[in-house]
């Protein structure tokens, strides 16, 4: 057993990769940030998440966990793939509290899951929202799709039943969105980012 | 991105509001306390929770996040508030393990969160017990109400068949309690706090 | 209230009983391994769990977390028991992210526990498959059974149409075993343990 390893979350996997992170984005000094992990511009990583790409493929690479613009991620959200798989995130996507997300997954841009949501092997077309504590596994999610809380999706079967995402629902979005922006820039003041 | 942010959980939000905590509490060293977080006396909080008071409300304040007497919060708790809401806890609550509680909320004294409970922009009256796993969503649950595990609460209407709390889990939650105030009180022999 | 606790997650509990960790296992670095906790061979306990054994039970010791040979603990996984109560981990078991396990509670060899899970004052004998986002109360779990995702158990009765695991599940429990043990070995290489 080690007792030795730095006491920073920004860190390698065995392979070497380290993460790449955009000068803009701001990474919180408590989350664990492992492996190869590519995160973009104006994205926030909030307190204790882990993002970590770290399991060797068959073809000797670990295969890489992308976060794309703007998008926010909030406190203790897990994400991790399974060697050979990938985990890519969208643009304006906003990631809630206690978020767990299992490769390989895409979820595409300007999707919203809120608290507790897990993802597993799924795919999230654009738009997508995803209810308080639901949980999505091997499906693919239409577009604009309102999955609500509490769900338990395990094909798209159970998906047929399920509206579209209202214009309340949209504003609440950017809601949220846009006080993930502010938070953004005030810790990168902050911290002197 | 900053990589330099100092290693303590107790911190500042970017409105500079630092936390004020109580010499008779006890905070484990690796939880996230930060900005504008009041913890009153002989409150325990467990390992990797989160209670984060930042997003700047219209007003240009932070709302805060209040933690009040004699509370005990567990392991992997998370705790925020939009900007412009105050979360306020109780005197006498548990919050245990991995709950989620986000703002606008308040939850009165003597209440109980099992496991994994997620509370959203809600009001718990007093002595509310919310059962594993059970998520509330923009509600004001009446006092001694039973929630039971897993429930999925969006309105009153999902109230309506719940029973009270029953001696058995009124002495449940004291044994508890008094577990966490001899946990609390040997920790802080432990740390010389 | 202390801040002055030194900043390394295996410590000793308030009774002074440090943590018994084989020299073979792989813990992360920002883990919280706390008390009375004993690893065993080659396990893998990923970032941000908890392990906390640490409230004296009416004999004035506190009991066990064990965790046994090749069990896989992934990222955010909280093992915590009552005062006078144990927790025991069997060998080859897979713990995923976000798992919370909490004592008296007995999870024998060759279980598989999906992502967000919770076990609470419960026996799972071998070869259990516990479903995403599942959570067991106060029950016994006969060897080999399947308990779909989400479900809410809180008695054996809540048990009883629930089918075997299938060869394709034994597999995949399988595919995910190997990768943990390779994940473990990178890491020790990795950090020169």
């Amino acid at each position: 057993m080690q007792t030795s390893i730095p006491k920073t979350g920004i860190r390698p996997n065995p392979a070497g990769d380290w993460p790449k992170i955009d000068p803009t984005a701001f990474v919180d000094s408590s989350a664990q940030i492992m492996g190869n992990v590519i995160i973009g511009r104006n994205v926030y990583v909030g307190p204790m998440s882990v993002f970590r790409a770290d399991e060797i493929g068959p073809d000797g690479k670990v295969h890489p966990v992308i976060i794309e613009d703007s998008t926010c991620v909030q406190d203790g959200v897990i994400i991790h793939g399974r060697s050979g798989t990938v985990v890519q995130i969208g643009k304006d996507a906003n990631i809630s509290h206690g978020v767990v997300i299992h490769g390989p997954t895409t979820i595409k841009n300007d999707c919203f899951l809120a608290i507790r949501a897990v993802v597993y092997d799924s795919v999230l077309e654009e738009s997508v929202w995803v209810g308080v504590a639901a949980n999505i596994m091997r499906t693919t999610i239409p577009a604009n799709t309102w999955v609500p809380a509490g769900a338990i999706i395990r094909s798209e079967q159970d998906t047929l039943s399920f509206r579209l995402t209202n214009l309340k629902e949209q504003q609440y979005k950017k809601d949220v969105f846009d006080a993930s922006a502010t938070l953004r820039e005030s810790y990168l003041k902050l911290y002197g980012g």
